[in-house]
């Protein structure tokens, strides 16, 4: 993706398109770290309750010489010729003196000049989303805009015949379109910009002239038309219009899913079935589209013991969904009982998923498991 | 908070305001879940390779009787009569007849009709924060308005002399002003709109006129002037024009954190030092917008060793950022070493936080810490 120039106040959760070097030192001076009295640390030398060091109080933008101190509050600039703050309670005020009652050491209670950043000094690197530290960062850094990449545009083509939208009565045999709205939150959830088309019906060449309309966005996701019924159509229309990578995917659900090029731009053909629809966008588009903002960051994982034994079939990848429940302490993973891909509900109880590779067949109770959490 | 109805596409991480109730049975018919044939199951017993049921194929639309049977696709509606689906690679296809090689229970791969959601049961409850699972569920239901909690208005107000606006050149003395840029990011993050004022003096009376326009907003926060140094400024402006419920907070950082309320809504001072602000908020003002959201869910924890010793002092809750890594198959949670309240550079390596107890003094490498993670 190109990048583009955007105001901090509209930078959160942007990714960053190159490394962001700080052009100043943070703090950009010596600072009082509490309030008290700027001192030279020298002056302080074996001073104690019964023999205080006795310091004249001059006032503040005057260099501090021999046996002089000024009052300072947390943040201010050390005065020149100072080193040292004595906090105020280990002070007593006498007239225009102060008495500073125990030792301090040299840049004692003083934040260093350029101690959090020195200049030249990346702040912020490549690829990093930004969250409200970066943003922070910048702006004490002194910008105030900042170069993003693209968010990604992309178009979203339901299919089907059976599919009725939300709000319209439904009429026997026919189903709400659900697939567009999940999609649409999750490429939110992303960073991608959606735009949804109408439904387009299961014909090739309805869904090769909607391939085209989205060859001018950065990707095209075509949902339903791609289970085992009329899996030939959406493949079909890819393979005609562009170049088809593959069709068929060894994980459950989400397994109808295929993906090739139109037009120079990515395409995936998505399960009808909504819960292998979300699934096969978690684990095939999600990290594409991660992969096109050139965001570096991991999912986060859950280390949880496994709540109840799964069973599952070689060969193949099984997505399971499951709750996490702190359990005496501990974090345990409950697989979310299901009985076909379509079960929506079930993700929405999920707090995550965990993959079992094709080659184990079944996750005894009480084995430790990583959860990919969903945010 | 009041409620407001949206569009379903624009709930997208909305907080639902009340228990929201299908008023259809999902899916809402009984429908095949595999390619194959509906048939009555009790014309397939007793069926083998060597003498497999005979049933002639019908026509879609007519109600299948003894020995007939109708070939269906995955999602399509059940033919009346029928009570089961054959898989298309357990028949043979003979001219207008189809033979099935093995008995079929009644019921086998079809997909129930409310087997993933009754009408009338509860699909979002009040207080969830709707994700894609959420948002697809509502349309697979029919809804294409949503009610939700409406976002809370919070206005910021930077304060401090020393403050300059980024992008401008940066005086002697001075610091860019930063927190009104990360607590934005912080309250876009809850699901609040931010309105950030320009910085105001330290001053009571411009802090009280500045108090007082905030409470056209659900909340405000002052950022800045609540350290050591002018700290009656803020509190004393709290409450002469309202009522200062707290001031100074023994967690670390973040201590100098103020609150109130001013004509009937809530006022939040937050520490100028950058870490500290964040953290305060963190821990005090999210909280709070959460519940005002009706927001019920749970702060994400990771379970992590403890990857360095740290030291906390007793008397106060301790703070301690940490990074998240993985080493040998273990989370490890490795304490960011920080040498003041100001290093906000720390905060962005961060993924998240630990709280030591007021009557801790330290924790020893390896004993397992809860982590709160950040987003």
């Amino acid at each position: 993706m190109p990048s583009e120039k955007v105001a901090l106040e509209e930078s959160f959760n942007r990714v960053s398109a190159c490394n962001i070097y700080s052009n100043i030192d943070l703090p950009p001076f010596d600072r009082a770290a509490m309030d008290g009295y700027a001192v030279r640390a020298q002056d302080t030398r074996g001073a104690s309750e019964l023999h205080p060091a006795r310091l004249r109080v001059i006032s503040r933008g005057n260099r501090i010489r021999a046996k002089e101190a000024v009052a300072i509050a947390t943040g201010e600039p050390l005065p020149l010729g100072s080193d040292a703050v004595v906090p105020v309670e280990r002070t007593r005020r006498e007239g225009d003196a102060v008495l500073v009652m125990e030792p301090i050491a040299p840049w004692e209670n003083v934040s260093r000049k350029g101690e959090d950043v020195r200049a030249g000094e990346v702040i912020v690197r490549e690829g990093k989303r930004l969250g409200p530290a970066e943003v922070g960062l910048l702006a004490a850094c002194g910008y105030v805009e900042v170069e993003v990449v693209k968010r990604p545009s992309v178009f979203v083509i339901p299919t089907g015949g059976e599919l009725t939208k939300p709000g319209k009565p439904l009429e026997p045999g026919k189903i709400y379109e659900c697939n567009s709205y999940s999609i649409r939150a999750s490429l939110l959830s992303c960073g991608a910009v959606p735009h949804v088309s109408n439904p387009v019906e299961d014909d090739v060449g309805v869904l090769k002239r909607a391939l085209r309309r989205g060859a001018v966005h950065d990707m095209s996701l075509v949902l339903g038309g791609s289970s085992v019924g009329d899996k030939d159509l959406v493949a079909s229309a890819i393979a005609e219009e562009g170049e088809l990578f593959f069709h068929g995917v060894a994980i459950r659900p989400g397994s109808p899913t295929a993906f090739g090029f139109v037009h120079g731009k990515p395409v995936f053909s998505l399960p009808g079935f909504p819960a292998g629809c979300l699934v096969a966008f978690d684990l095939l588009v999600r990290p594409a589209l991660q992969r096109m903002l050139g965001w570096r960051e991991e999912p986060r994982k859950i280390t949880a013991k496994l709540g109840r034994k799964v069973a599952s079939v070689l060969g193949r990848v099984d997505v399971v969904r499951v709750k996490v429940e702190e359990v005496n302490g501990e974090q345990v993973a409950f697989p979310i009982r299901v009985t076909g891909s379509s079960v929506l509900s079930s993700l929405s109880k999920a707090d995550g998923y965990l993959l079992i590779p094709e080659d184990i067949e079944k996750i005894e109770e009480g084995v430790q498991v990583e959860v990919i959490a969903y945010r």
